[in-house]
């Protein structure tokens, strides 16, 4: 078995998704809706080697959402755009499986697949908020146990399709006339509780056989799905201990479903400030911390709950009691939320500044920062990071100073050693569904 | 008002939407899904300063359809890809009504109208392929007059999405913090009799205000949508006086609605045989006809019957009676089909011959093709032509020999005047429906 590489993605989130990192002067203020944005950030991680660029998503705003949200590009236009102007770094990109057709999912992260020549991944989600129903024809949101079986079906319909040809299905041959071999294409013919789709698919496989499947909840139902579909996940795991926890669950839940635990990846979130020095960091940290109003941080925290409106409660009165809001949206947040809020007896403002903001573990130095994501991935918190890029200036401070650190200590590579996604993430191709007679898998 | 002026397109179709077009030496046998092939064919549309280059789609396949629908990318994808590796040529990509949500149709082709500053246009199709239904969950495709009313409602929907910020919704001003101006977000709150879709859409307008809308159908339902809908139509006249008639019928079409009929483009099918001399050109189009199979050409047939099995008929007797066959297929030209053979007592041999492929007049040296093209143009059968590039060669003898005599007559642009497609076309940017005070629109 190859030593235990660490692996790096860049989420690629424009003006940010919170209220104010919109208002760092270096950061232009479309680049949520700029393609050359996004292509110069993809271009500078793969020049320092990173896995993938992630793009998260969602169908629904208000007036009140952050940002980024309000207004930026779609996942797979902008990832296909950029794919033609990389060559080596992942292109991972988030879509919900509540409201797309399968069929329509499948040729599209295909398409993104043989586009980039192997390096597609799709970041499969349900969708947390309740307002999303209204923009594609239903009065109410699924409920969130109905909303994780419907991810688990749709993504089984998504693979099976990409299975439609076998890899040697199209001999092209001009002599004998023969452009297909009708034997090697497949129908799925699924019919499941969720969904009916026949096939085959009008696409044949990659280079890294179909593309990875990601998957970022943290609720029960969340794990459960991470651990039986996910070969990547993105941890919203803020420091070493729950972390660790988390990576300890998903493994023991992947491991019971007779999965190789190596081949779900684990990378939490990552929100660097460096400097030269660990207090001049923190010194950073804290002033940017200190800039946030209260409502913006009290209208981060209602994301969890659906936009619940916090502003109507007293500030300096115990974290309110939440019993009759719905928890159908971000379940796993909430649930973290008001928990954490009860055991340590939080005031709502205290809450707003733990949760309405991104507090990260990783301030300090380059040599202190590398020190920490060391200390997660050895003591098993963490296989990689993705990291949040949106302050050009820790992006770059990461990419020119910390990344040499993780190099020199032999963590990171130092060059490419492939050209695809699966390849990066040491992550097997799939065996063709309907390959005969069954192709030997490696010894790992 | 400007000296009115030819339009070009080219109809990238990799391998062809025919069983033959593979065989030709020069085409790479996986056109069809190497984004590099599309982006090549692009730039040398772009150098011949092409209006637009446009993909074909239907989301349904057997193992007998043709080669390029059996194994291609996916047209957005594909489009977003091509936008990063080109300039000033428009991106028209095909997507059906009938299986998409309209809410993610916004979103992405606004998202491709933004990556292609201004460059992108939907072919709005219904889908004629009755097994289309089985891969979205559905026993039965739509009745034809059905998929008409819920495409119309459709496009609908997705211009009043595109419409959900006005152009100067987002100050981004520091200073004040103010980065959107809420009074200028949109929602749609549509309810209508197919789709309720809330909004606003998490994108604002392009340069060119929003993507050109196109549209195909030769039905009378089609020519109806056409008519209330598109800015462009892709017609299928194969012949200089149905070309007339259908030009003259759909500009009255619109007029009769109140709309400015230089504002829906006319753009006929082309598919060009070009030699050194005209005897040359016939021989190598009458050739081509010899090489095809009639097996071949009765399945090519059978696809404007939903995939009707002709070769259980007697080639020599009069072309079958289809009273019994559904057309609820591609109803336009199966009903062309019906008539012609009855008008001109065809046997099924030589109906296949006939519409079993495309049969064109633009055969001979590049003038005598590029009279022809004058012809229609002055002769109002046609605004522009969509060219077929599927062979090479006759794809460059176009571009070198028959685009500069275009020029030399004044027909065509020697350079782009404008770098969005509106531009391209002679289409005023639409106004935004919630602007004030109304902009004033130029005087025409």
């Amino acid at each position: 078995m190859a030593k235990r590489q660490l692996h790096l993605g860049a989420i690629l989130e424009g003006v940010g998704a919170d209220h104010h990192s919109w208002l760092d002067p270096d950061l232009p203020g479309n680049a949520s809706i700029d393609i050359n944005w996004y292509i110069e950030q993809a271009r500078l991680a793969e020049a320092a080697k990173f896995d993938l660029i992630f793009i998260v998503d969602s169908p629904y705003i208000t007036p009140d959402t952050a940002p980024h949200f309000l207004n930026r590009l779609e996942p797979l236009t902008l990832l296909s755009a950029v794919a033609a102007s990389t060559s080596h770094i992942g292109l991972v990109g988030t879509l919900t499986t509540s409201y797309w057709e399968p069929y329509n999912v499948a040729r599209q992260f295909a398409s993104l697949d043989h586009i980039s020549r192997g390096r597609a991944g799709w970041n499969v989600v349900t969708t947390g908020l309740e307002g999303a129903a209204l923009n594609y024809g239903r009065d109410a949101h699924f409920e969130h146990g109905v909303r994780y079986a419907r991810a688990r079906e749709f993504v089984e319909v998504v693979q099976g399709l990409w299975d439609s040809y076998e890899d040697d299905a199209f001999p092209r041959d001009r002599a004998s006339g023969t452009f297909l071999d009708k034997s090697k294409q497949h129908r799925l013919d699924h019919k499941g509780t969720h969904f009916s789709v026949a096939g085959p698919l009008a696409l044949s496989r990659s280079r890294q056989g179909q593309p990875v499947i990601f998957q970022a909840g943290d609720s029960s139902e969340g794990r459960a799905l991470g651990a039986a579909i996910a070969e990547g996940t993105f941890a919203a795991s803020q420091d070493f201990e729950s972390g660790s926890a988390y990576y300890a669950d998903l493994k023991a839940r992947a491991a019971a479903l007779g999965r190789n635990p190596d081949h779900i990846i684990v990378m939490p979130g990552l929100v660097p400030t460096i400097a030269e020095t660990d207090e001049e960091a923190r010194a950073v940290a804290e002033a940017a911390q200190g800039a946030l109003s209260i409502d913006k941080l009290l209208t981060q925290v209602g994301r969890f709950f659906n936009y619940h409106d916090f502003s109507k409660y007293e500030l300096d009165a115990p974290f309110p009691d939440l019993s009759g809001v719905t928890l159908n949206s971000y379940k796993g947040g909430a649930e973290r939320v008001i928990r954490i809020a009860a055991e340590e007896k939080l005031t709502l403002r205290q809450a707003a500044y733990r949760f309405g903001q991104w507090t990260s573990p990783f301030v300090g130095s380059p040599e202190t920062v590398a020190n920490e994501i060391e200390r997660w991935f050895t003591g098993r918190a963490a296989d990689g990071f993705n990291l949040r890029v949106t302050r050009p200036r820790d992006f770059a401070l990461f990419r020119e100073k910390v990344v040499p650190i993780l190099q020199e200590r032999g963590l990171f590579r130092s060059d490419y050693a492939d050209d695809t996604l699966r390849g990066h993430l040491g992550l097997p191709v799939p065996q063709h569904r309907h390959a005969q007679p069954p192709v030997a898998i490696a010894a790992e």
